[in-house]
């Protein structure tokens, strides 16, 4: 599709600086744009990359003017409060309106007939519906994705190929699971019995809220008895691993990697970087932040920021890491003040008013008592 | 399903304590338990909160009684030796009985002329099974599952939904193997040849033991010319990565996005804590305890525990622990004395019997021998 | 199948050393050769290994003879330049040759009729290929493998089971990916809007360069705007993950686990080994080596090792690994340092020609001026 900037300026409600007759035909990053492209300026100190650009117009925030950079006369300027949010609506008018959503249960999928499919609903090839399972309003079930007996699929789900969903799994709405994903599974639990591991077995089930988004090939396991818990509005990235009877909060940030042992809490707008790990049981408060490959052992209080293995205040972590890489330094110190201290030693003896005696330790690891 | 007390302290061979003729609904952990519920107290300590509870019944240990705790007249009691292993026995009684299992090969599955299903397998929809592939009598191939070629599975082992088994695995009887996983994939092998990693070909394969169970989204890979080995009754998390020609032992419980190096041998009883490494070719002895997140570059003696990445015996990380977090005040103490030594430096050279040469470090790490 | 030694020495162009005549039938390892077999010495430290092994022949390197290491005077000898390569090639041939490879459109998979199916490809039962999608000559779709619409395989491409590949993704030549892997997924990119995460769009995909392997169980996420990329004749292990942006360069070697946060560089001939971790926006230079579990916050310039968490050279860090080792000894020096300072303090007020000041440190870090 080929739009005028004006008509993009319009579609993006910005302010047009230039010629509004320029014809553009994609959109694409600065560094890629050609004559025909639009592009964008993230923020201000990329602004001098427009100098030599080939682009034919450019998307800028609202403190570009101010700046007075110069730019090409030929460049055509759309002023927006937010460039990368216009960019994104650009660049999807002008690919077109994607296709029709294909809806319906494929021949070639399996359903059970006690599953209730909503409409607009799609079951694509080699999907499987298990007993009492229910697919809401608008939701798709991509193909090779396994949905167990009375699962629960609220409205405009997402289920992206080969997503294992075990039963009794719940979905609120607007949920989107990437592919190889397998939610509710059973969880890592035994009691040894006799010299064997004898299964727990888990008979809860996995609750996922609304707005949750889950990356590809992560695994969050069922409850013992009664739900693990994903609160409203998380997103959690690809290989996480969230275990058995987690109580995961609203509005998390969960980076790739990161492995949740049993049995946690976390509260709300909690960032987790990538491949941290947290122990059993562990109480995290709100709006911590967890810093990769952090190894979180005990409870940590809302708002704070740990970082290291095992995890502590960040920036007492990063003094840590200064002092461990002064190491070498403190260990000559140490080395010349042993020699220093000797050479003390050797002339006091010498002083006329001094017994004779030198009162060093024993080895003990307590100055000596009877020294002087 | 509804039960009276009395019926279900006979199911689980219990003392009753109470009314007997109280009807039960359902069963659940303490703090979800209300009027109707049978509710357990896994241990004493947690036995107060029997006072406050709704719930109409409760399964509680063999000291129960001799701790005296008040509970209200209304509530039923189970006495027995084990609470969750009753509690679980109960809650399934109560969920009533499972529906018969479904057991064919489903017309939408795919089964080789040449492979062979034992009595009473099921092969469901999406399933494939190559070429002089066996399973076992009474085992499961969940939707999705691909069996490669030659691949045997004994009797009563479970693959879930969308697992993958590369050609030539042998599955021993009660293999439970969770969905998302793949076994029997090449190892990461390669030699340097013109500058390009030419692989070096896997035609080992892998063979499990009889009651393995392995977590979802795992991957252990086949042997060079052998066989990579997981020994009977162990028991894998999600999300572990296993390599090539692997020795693990009987009953290890190997936790989550645990990663073992090729060429490993692991006695029996191991335990892997979530996240550890495990270099290549390293030896584990029985009974061995890895800590979360360490990280083992050289072999460990039979009984030991180790913690920390390079992992060392768990008494001397937690002390290395320690001092590392005792190193600002270690540094703040060698500051300290350095300043002390220079003030007895300055004070020396006064006494009378001293020719007033010092004789510090010359910065060469040992003390000058020509100094005094 | 059966060959003499002098058949397959002349198979590998080898040198008969010993009778030809004797008969093979299989080629295992040395540890588990018998009769009837022929097994091979990766280097002249195992010859050893020969004396008492039961095998009938050995394939040995060239320098073998120069040894002289005594074996058994009925052990038939192939003498060549390469014994694994040599011994991969006769196990092949013992083994039989493979069965024709299966080709066509199967009629259980499901290919979209605007998807271009090359000449001699496969497509499993339960594979899905999309719309537009493009299967080059030779490449394999097997079973459950979803190919998403407008993706692009090249020629002689192997797809295992149940990998997805989203839409638009790129395959070059000769590309093997291993089951339950998904390439292309969304990025992990929110912008906060109103205590929301609001998901950036991700319109761009990935390429991954010819002859490249990825194992199983990876995630590789495509990009923002333009691609990932995955440079031609890298090899990637099982579970790792890529993320949004990545340029990956040639014949990279990433092992088991490792994960790579978005817009990071790689040069060419980089290894990471097991569950390294590197932050976003880090640029690494050409045979750069990442060692295990290591934390990578900060470019690395070419050649350099680097090892921890922070990552530094590996000779810095080990030498601060062995500090930290020695710690509980520095810290014990420390105190017996303190002590003998306290005592020679306790002297120095003696000495008469001393005003009775004893000039410490006031604890503010810095020697007190006034002391004297």
């Amino acid at each position: 599709m080929v739009a005028t900037v004006e008509q993009l300026a319009a579609l993006v409600s910005g302010r047009l600086v230039g010629d509004g007759n320029v014809a553009i035909r994609s959109a694409r990053p600065v560094d890629e744009a050609g004559p025909g492209d639009i592009t964008f300026i993230e923020n201000e100190r990329y602004a001098k990359l427009l100098r030599t650009s080939p682009a034919s117009a450019a998307i800028v925030g609202p403190h570009f003017r101010s700046k007075r950079t110069p730019v090409k006369d030929t460049l055509a300027v759309i002023e927006v409060d937010d460039p990368i949010a216009a960019f994104i609506m650009v660049r999807k008018h002008l690919s077109g309106a994607s296709k029709a959503r294909w809806v319906g249960v494929h021949p070639q999928s399996w359903v059970a007939p006690t599953a209730l499919i909503g409409p607009e609903a799609a079951i694509y090839p080699f999907a499987y519906v298990g007993d009492q399972a229910v697919v809401g309003e608008g939701s798709t079930i991509h193909p090779g994705a396994v949905v167990g007996d009375r699962v629960r699929i609220g409205r405009d789900c997402v289920i992206h190929p080969n997503v294992v969903l075990y039963p009794d799994v719940v979905l609120e709405d607007r949920v989107e699971i990437h592919s190889g994903t397998v939610l509710g599974g059973d969880g890592f639990g035994y009691r040894q019995v006799d010299g064997r591991h004898v299964k727990v077995p888990h008979t809860g089930r996995l609750e996922v809220g609304s707005d949750v988004e889950i990356g590809a090939n992560c695994t969050i396991d069922r409850a013992t008895f009664e739900a693990t818990r994903i609160g409203e509005g998380t997103k959690i990235d690809n290989l996480v691993m969230i275990a058995h009877n987690n109580q995961v909060g609203r509005h998390n940030l969960l980076c790739a990697q990161v492995g949740i042992a049993g049995s946690c809490k976390t509260g709300d707008y909690v960032v987790m970087a990538g491949q941290a790990g947290i122990k059993d049981k562990t109480v995290i408060g709100d709006g911590v932040v967890v810093g990769a490959q952090a190894g979180v052992h005990r409870n940590i209080p809302s708002g704070q920021q740990v970082l290291g293995s095992p995890a502590i205040p960040v920036r007492e972590q990063r003094r840590l890491f200064q002092m461990i890489a002064r190491l070498p330094d403190m260990y000559k110190q140490l080395r010349e003040l042993t020699a220093q201290i000797e050479a003390v030693s050797a002339i006091l003896p010498m002083t006329p008013s001094h017994d004779g005696t030198v009162g060093f330790d024993d080895g003990d690891g307590a100055a000596d008592p009877t020294g002087f």
